[in-house]
């Protein structure tokens, strides 16, 4: 038995994105300029940071008017009340205001520090919001790339994410297209044929975390290619992965 | 520039792991066996369930009595009110107990459900425990591993958790030995020569991650290598991961 193997490789050389880039095109170009041959479900992983700017996610924060409760809470917390007014606007629920974190399920439906709100790896002066529509985004990508490669391929929108109880950040899938974000093996039986009976595993996010240890912070690499994963191609959502209020019990 | 690259590669043929077990040698026997050219800085990755199979961190469920409060709630919820008693006898406190959830914070200091109580992949009857100390744990697998191999090696010792707000369960890392699991960006900066305030990286859990995405759930496979990710040697434990109560927001 030859050991299973899974590849992640960073696509280098994609230039700065400019709003209205079309990302499937510059993605495409990349991954000819570095000679990197894809194949056939392989599976490609893209940074929100440049989805946000090719779709003209950014907001210059002189043009912010805080409110009162953002310059009061940014004041007391030595914010930027501007910023603080960003990330409200973001908001459909704020769930923590506390200790000078800002936690809020923003109206895409994401619970994340600063609804994702970024100011890093963007122009001073501006920060960069979450796609409107993260899968929609995924899906638009793909398709541009299926359009350059006549492949099935599947395609994640990726962000960090702070967690309770641990310490760091983990990259996340925000967006998918062509690719079941759940691995349900429920059904299935263990090792001893007993029932597995709560194992849901979150592919999507896991692929996200493999992406990210090639991405790097600094390193300028926003577009990473894996390879060796098995997966369902159910056209099944991102939003799939939050869950629902009801079965929430961290709300 | 030639691309970045990140290898996962499963390691097969592990025996069914027994108490007692030196798993060091069982799993460099099974890199050997499986030609896995194995080089200095690869990161090993192990499931919880080995470790704790190997440590005899087994229970068999007929020797415990459970308590009025473990009977009840497994009553109400159509629970084995035995194994509700042992997740609660891990428990240092519970975090929720919630629509027939039963979220701890265990010991050792993870924030889990069932507080890693597992009943799959263990023979009929048996339910396995987290290992006491999974630091400690990956140190010793580590240790084993450098006296066959002659290489400076990280492990990892994982284990797959739930999440609030995100369907599905992601592998994360509860013992680490022979690298900073935590990977700090502060004081860096980012393409537009901005300061990167807030980035730290759960660098153990994403190689967790990525480590699961090879390992899957019914295939057999309890360790990977990962080769690729640069990180710092710095012999910091995975307790590090954990967030100290005081900057908790979600208690």
């Amino acid at each position: 038995m030859s050991p299973p193997e899974l590849h992640v490789i960073g696509v280098p050389g994609l230039p700065e994105v400019r709003a209205g880039d079309c990302l499937g095109d510059l993605i495409a170009e990349a991954i000819r300029r570095a000679a990197i041959q894809i194949q056939t479900k392989d599976i490609i992983v893209v940074s929100q940071k440049i989805v946000s700017k090719a779709e003209g996610r950014m907001v210059r924060l002189d043009s912010i008017r805080p409110s009162p409760l953002a310059s009061d809470w940014a004041k007391a917390h030595g914010k930027d009340p501007r910023l603080v007014e960003v990330v409200l606007s973001q908001a459909r629920r704020v769930v923590r205001m506390d200790r000078g974190v800002l936690i809020v399920e923003t109206y895409q439906g994401f619970v994340c520090a600063n609804g994702g709100v970024d100011v890093s790896n963007t122009q001073p002066g501006t920060v960069t919001l979450l796609p409107t529509d993260p899968d929609a985004s995924a899906e638009e990508i793909r398709r541009s790339l299926e359009q350059v490669f006549p492949l099935k391929l599947a395609v994640i929108v990726s962000d960090t994410f702070g967690r309770p109880w641990r310490e760091g950040l983990v990259n996340v899938a925000l967006g998918v297209a062509g690719l079941n974000p759940l691995r349900d093996y429920r059904g299935g039986t263990d090792s001893w044929g007993q029932p597995l009976t709560a194992t849901v595993i979150a592919l999507a996010d896991e692929l996200a975390a493999a992406a990210e240890l090639v991405m790097g912070k600094t390193r300028g690499i926003p577009v990473t290619l894996i390879r060796g994963v098995d997966y369902s191609e159910t056209k099944g959502p991102g939003r799939q992965m939050i869950r629902p209020a009801e079965r929430d019990l961290f709300r």
